[in-house]
């Protein structure tokens, strides 16, 4: 189990000396390798990806959806949106609605929000006990363990942004017409009970960490892109893939 | 219904006179506002849109899809590939697997084949006889309108390319090892039955036009790409959409 991370500790900005246009440079490169990385794996199909996007309102999640994923073919990304369970998902246990939605090989498929949030929202309005928690935790690092096992690797991402950025953010959208249709009067709501949400994040990060957390700093969305797209890369990389020969 | 098209008689190339750069140059304009268009249509959810993509083996339904559906926000879009139905779908009757695809508001949904695959090669390969044939045709009209009376907007496009510019397609995926893996052994013998292909093609858009088809000339990708890119961002200008005022 990984040590304790304080939030709070953790930067939400790229370090001093982080040049913003250079670095916008370097995604752009990056994003040329992974197009041709997806369509190979396309090709290939003996491995899934899965890209967990977690965070809180506002922290960019649908932005960084589209900046890094945004340039490759859709024919090899699909994207769910994990929103507040339907009739019928809730009539079935927590993964039932994440299982369905797991990628087969050759294919990315992104997260928008997952399987945590059955331990972090549920957690903060206390509609689920600790020792559901703890179940579901469980649960929740097996699940991920029969992923890995079957050639699904699993990247895990937390967009760190701070309260007071948020807060920005969240005000833009009463102001914004073009950003208003993703307010929701429960977001400031929400928005109050940071402290909670730090606390059970925490509590996530270090209960299940056999898939490891990346953290992203995500003040600023030219960083948080640039940080993911290079994870991305790097995975896809380490695969060493080839083109089929062939077919006989 | 329409009057019978040849498509023998049908261009496959742009027309004299069109410039490739500066139709490449139009083409990157269009995607611009498409992608407004497409954010517009997310943040609405008043209209959904279904682009139905058929055309012969190697005619350039994956690369369409990458290149004018390949920058927008990957949240937005959904494609689907049709292929050799498995033992689920086949107990159903042939619009199951169809209509569970289909999209909801505020998405657009490509179909990579589609239905019309169960009034053309069946009808090629004789697994399907023209009694049958007719009542299909008759479900994919009544099932379209259906569609259109939900908000459901439908585009069919054909991929227009000529038999030799497939058959050069074909040998350039026996030959480039970057194009292997797209090699069926099925390909060359498929293509050697153009003719009734070109026949039963002719059919669908003559019976099945209350939704009219998009012929559209595909052996040069840049020319397929700026009408089809043209064709999307047409119709979605035409919803006059607009962004939703703050919920109450």
């Amino acid at each position: 189990m990984s040590e304790q991370i304080k939030l709070s500790k953790i930067s939400t900005r790229a370090p001093k000396g982080i040049d913003k246009d250079e670095t916008k440079g370097k995604t752009l490169a990056i994003l040329q390798e992974l197009d041709e990385l997806q369509n190979l794996m396309f090709a290939e199909r003996k491995h899934a990806l899965l890209v967990v996007i977690q965070g809180m309102d506002a922290s960019g999640k649908d932005g960084l959806i589209k900046d890094v994923f945004g340039s490759l073919n859709p024919q090899g990304v699909k994207v769910q949106s994990f929103k507040t369970p339907t009739e019928e998902e809730a009539a079935h246990d927590f993964l039932w609605r994440i299982h369905k939605n797991t990628p087969e090989k050759g294919m990315i498929q992104l997260f928008n929000r997952s399987h945590y949030e059955d331990v972090l929202i549920t957690r903060v309005h206390g509609w689920c006990d600790d020792k559901t928690a703890k179940r579901r935790i469980d649960a929740i690092n097996n699940f991920e363990q029969l992923l890995e096992e079957n050639a699904t690797h699993v990247i895990k991402l937390y967009l760190h942004v701070s309260h007071e950025e948020q807060r920005k953010r969240l005000e833009e959208r009463l102001e914004i017409p073009r950003k208003m249709w993703k307010y929701n009067q429960s977001d400031l709501a929400e928005s109050e009970l940071w402290e909670a949400y730090m606390k059970y994040y925490e509590t996530v990060f270090k209960k299940c960490d056999s898939v490891p957390w990346h953290i992203i700093p995500a003040d600023q969305n030219w960083y948080k892109s640039y940080l993911v797209a290079t994870i991305i890369r790097d995975t896809l990389r380490a695969f060493k893939m080839e083109y089929p020969e062939l077919k006989e």
